[in-house]
């Protein structure tokens, strides 16, 4: 006897353009790849290829930066349109870092690196990609339409790469979701050998998104994953990724 | 075409003991459960039983609590011995939190609530689970016993479950590591679209121990987790979990 999950994820997702219908794009690379959708499944989209179809995008070249920007920018050698962009994407500026990384909480609350904001060339210019407006919306409009589309409701965790105090390097974490509760509280449960567990609640929806990379890669052309074989609380849409938040009065460390 | 990769978590895994021969335990569980080792399988140990096969145990009613563990114990309501177990397994407090909440840097580097020290009940009495002295020293002694008792020689992740500023719930990373690089540096390799990515360095042991989690489970007596099909850098042992703590230097939140 075992437990066994699989990370699927099918290759042959062309660039994401504004507009573009995506979940009828990922139906047809589920269906292309023979993996389909089953009852259970959680699919993990990246941010990025979400923000695109939305067409959370900027041009740099169309931003004009403001006194701050231009000063921030000017005092760590960045570009100030870029500094301007992850201004106006951020809430609050928790830390500026030498080389002009900013820390910053976004409007959904969320604390990363840059507000979210990457920047890529495309052509001659360069743009600027910004989180999703609504990220639990957006996971729920995915759900509703790869459900008509495939006949199964998936849950659906949008995810993005943050960093974190204290440890290097940067791990994939929802910044979306319907269909599943993002929190396993198993306050009260009993553990393995009977005895009342006290204070675990496990953000399962963070450990979808990080283990979504093993198979969909960081330098691949493989924006989705699916995790087939997790059972975990299903719901309609649930809380959101909305539920990870920290609320800044319990937060030891805002 | 698609990428697939397999978290399988075998059953039967026995309470373990002090002086366990973990390695063992662990090849006879995978064989049992037809799940085996293949070349590049990453295996996932929970802490626990590393601790406990370990001897890293404190029956509390052995533990002579100092001055400033009674005080803090009074302050906030808690057992002064777990205070006293928690002040000794930390090299820096970091903060107290209402409810007694010590979030400390352990010896490694680690910052994590108590020290990583978990409480159970065995018996009439309370134990104390403190982290392993050297747990990329286990994950290497791991990775060597199960080479030499199954024919191949995985890599290990020995996993423990830490909160995290600014978002709810506890997830999994990596505290100890063997035979995989733990950090996979993108910097300089070119993305989907053939541009160079600038700043890209992943904890990918932190992912692949959130990964674990999803077929392991945290209530289940499924201490041990197989990732099959993630090829990642290997390395013969590697600069381990080691390589995860942040140079305080660096740390924008010290």
């Amino acid at each position: 006897m075992s437990a066994r999950v699989e990370l699927l994820a099918p290759d042959g997702i062309p660039e994401i353009r504004p507009g573009d219908d995506l979940a009828a794009i990922i139906a047809e690379a589920l269906r292309d790849g023979d993996i389909g959708l089953q009852e259970d499944d959680v699919l993990v989209i990246t941010q990025k290829v979400v923000s695109k179809a939305e067409g959370r995008l900027v041009e740099l070249a169309s931003v004009s930066p403001s006194p701050e920007a231009v000063e921030y920018a000017t005092r760590w050698g960045k570009d100030p349109r870029q500094v301007e962009v992850v201004l106006r994407e951020s809430a609050e500026v928790l830390r500026m870092a030498e080389g002009g990384l900013i820390i910053s909480r976004t409007p959904h609350g969320f604390v990363c690196a840059n507000a979210g904001v990457d920047l890529s060339n495309v052509g001659d210019g360069e743009v600027a990609t910004l989180l999703p407006l609504d990220p639990d919306g957006s996971a729920r409009g995915l759900a509703a339409g790869l459900g008509e589309l495939l006949g199964v409701r998936p849950a659906v965790v949008i995810s993005d790469s943050f960093g974190r105090p204290w440890r290097n390097g940067i791990v994939n974490v929802a910044i979306g979701v319907a269909g599943l509760e993002p929190l396993l509280d198993l306050r009260g449960a009993p553990d393995a050998q009977g005895r009342v567990m006290h204070s675990t609640v496990i953000a399962v929806a963070d450990e979808i998104a990080s283990a979504a990379e093993l198979a969909g890669g960081k330098t691949d052309q493989r924006p989705v994953v699916v995790v087939r074989g997790y059972t975990t609380s299903r719901v309609v849409d649930g809380p959101g990724a909305a539920a990870l938040v920290m609320d800044r009065a319990h937060d030891l460390f805002p």
